[in-house]
């Protein structure tokens, strides 16, 4: 195989495999070449990865050595995507009773939840992550993106336990903006004991949704890593129960009545 | 840009946008480089692709051609993927009363549910689909999954409506295995009046949820031009009310209190 070729083919095998440590060996192996060319390759295709905006290659020495593909997004690319979105959700016939945005559309374009997910990969990328969690229905293509990046699985807990799940773990919780009794549940096996769990959202207004997903992990002894949320708003009504978290865009002044809405960035960039 | 580096970015500029029309002209430019090198660079990029067995670039010509990666399966792979899920969810520790079958880890697994999207997108890589649709909550991933392959986007039917997403359709229609009345409602924004659809869900016994999301595809004069499940299940009590679907895997003979399961690929392998 020629260089040229070996090069398409290894880019793919590790934009495949965010994450996951690829030895020396095994490509040399694989693609049947020298080490010293395949680590001319991976030199090659982290210098291209920085020039594009979409990660690095970390090196991890040793005898159980090689690279892992990191992917991140470069601050330039974020911010524009960030300002881009602003701009999309700042649209007044987005607006919904009860100061509610109508997102749908971008959650539902997976180039967009794609984006997205990768930009909390990029904010989370330093913190150790055994699994995210995320609550039905909205949030669940967040998740997915964000898990993706990061190589990790999803748990999605539900308001309503399902017979075809087996046994569940439910708790009941205070929603911030209704202020009315909620219940989460959670199948038992499908969080280990002790995980550390990055909780994704696509909205959070009081923080009731999110504090309960804080509390259902609390009764899975597992420890909550991360908190990331696609958009947040104001609650003029409540104070948030939730203060350490990662949002994409907050929404100021939204006003079904007067048709007004502000759209701005929130603090993930910060992270970058 | 040097030509091995050229590969690595336009490698991973055509895998992040599947099935889009991208020009020659538009590549010449981005880098830099003469519309002979670049349609080099385009046949050493998908004789490679062809050989790894995830698809092939389609070329486009006239005025406004170009290449479209068209991610695609190898038989070969997918036979292997699929015998490998039939071994995995083969397991009598998955089994729920009244014939389910756990299969939260795998839909829960992001690599999994990636390699089951672009399986189902390679068996439905010739019908012209505008959006998939699927049915909250366990279905999502894989349309998501699905759709990302297909460069198409996601609308979700729910069991209730929500607050928070306008004004929505809704229908009653029978589940097939409980024979109760249930509930489907779509938001009426999230798709196109006239829109070609393609149904994805997890799980299929009687088809009874399948054929709500039929139904409630009519209201909106919308086109079904594809079903593709995950799993489908024998219903030994119902005859199965949809028949021109493709499925994954087959769960035959399942017996919670026997502790007996078979599984075995479904037709999807057929369509490749």
């Amino acid at each position: 195989m020629k260089r040229s070729e070996r090069l398409v083919a290894m880019t793919h095998f590790i934009l495949d495999r965010p994450r996951e440590l690829i030895s020396l060996p095994f490509f040399s192996e694989k693609y049947d070449a020298a080490k010293s060319s395949i680590s001319e390759d991976l030199g090659i295709i982290n210098k291209m990865f920085q020039h594009e905006g979409i990660g690095y290659l970390e090196s991890v020495s040793g005898a159980s050595g090689g690279v892992k593909y990191i992917p991140a997004f470069s601050k330039e690319y974020s911010e524009e995507f960030v300002h881009q979105l602003c701009r999309r959700l700042e649209d007044p016939e987005r607006l919904l009773p009860g100061g509610y945005l109508f997102m749908s559309d971008i959650l539902g374009d997976p180039e967009a939840t794609r984006s997205i997910g990768r930009l909390f990969a990029s904010a989370f990328r330093d913190r150790d992550i055994d699994a995210i969690i995320t609550v039905a229905t909205k949030g669940i293509p967040l998740a997915y993106a964000v898990a993706s990046y990061l190589n990790v699985p999803v748990v999605i807990a539900r308001r309503d336990p399902k017979v075809t799940e087996g046994s569940t773990l439910s708790i009941n919780y205070v929603s911030g903006s209704t202020r009315k009794i909620q219940t989460m549940v959670l199948t038992k096996r499908s969080l280990k004991e002790g995980s550390k769990v990055c909780i994704i959202d696509d909205f959070m207004k009081a923080g009731g949704t999110i504090s309960g997903m804080k509390n259902l992990l609390h009764e899975f002894n597992a420890e909550v890593v991360g908190i990331g949320v696609l958009a947040e708003a104001e609650d003029e009504d409540e104070e948030r129960v939730v203060d350490d978290y990662i949002s994409l865009v907050q929404i100021l002044n939204a006003d079904d009545r007067k048709g007004s809405i502000e759209v701005i960035p929130g603090n993930l960039l910060n992270y970058l």
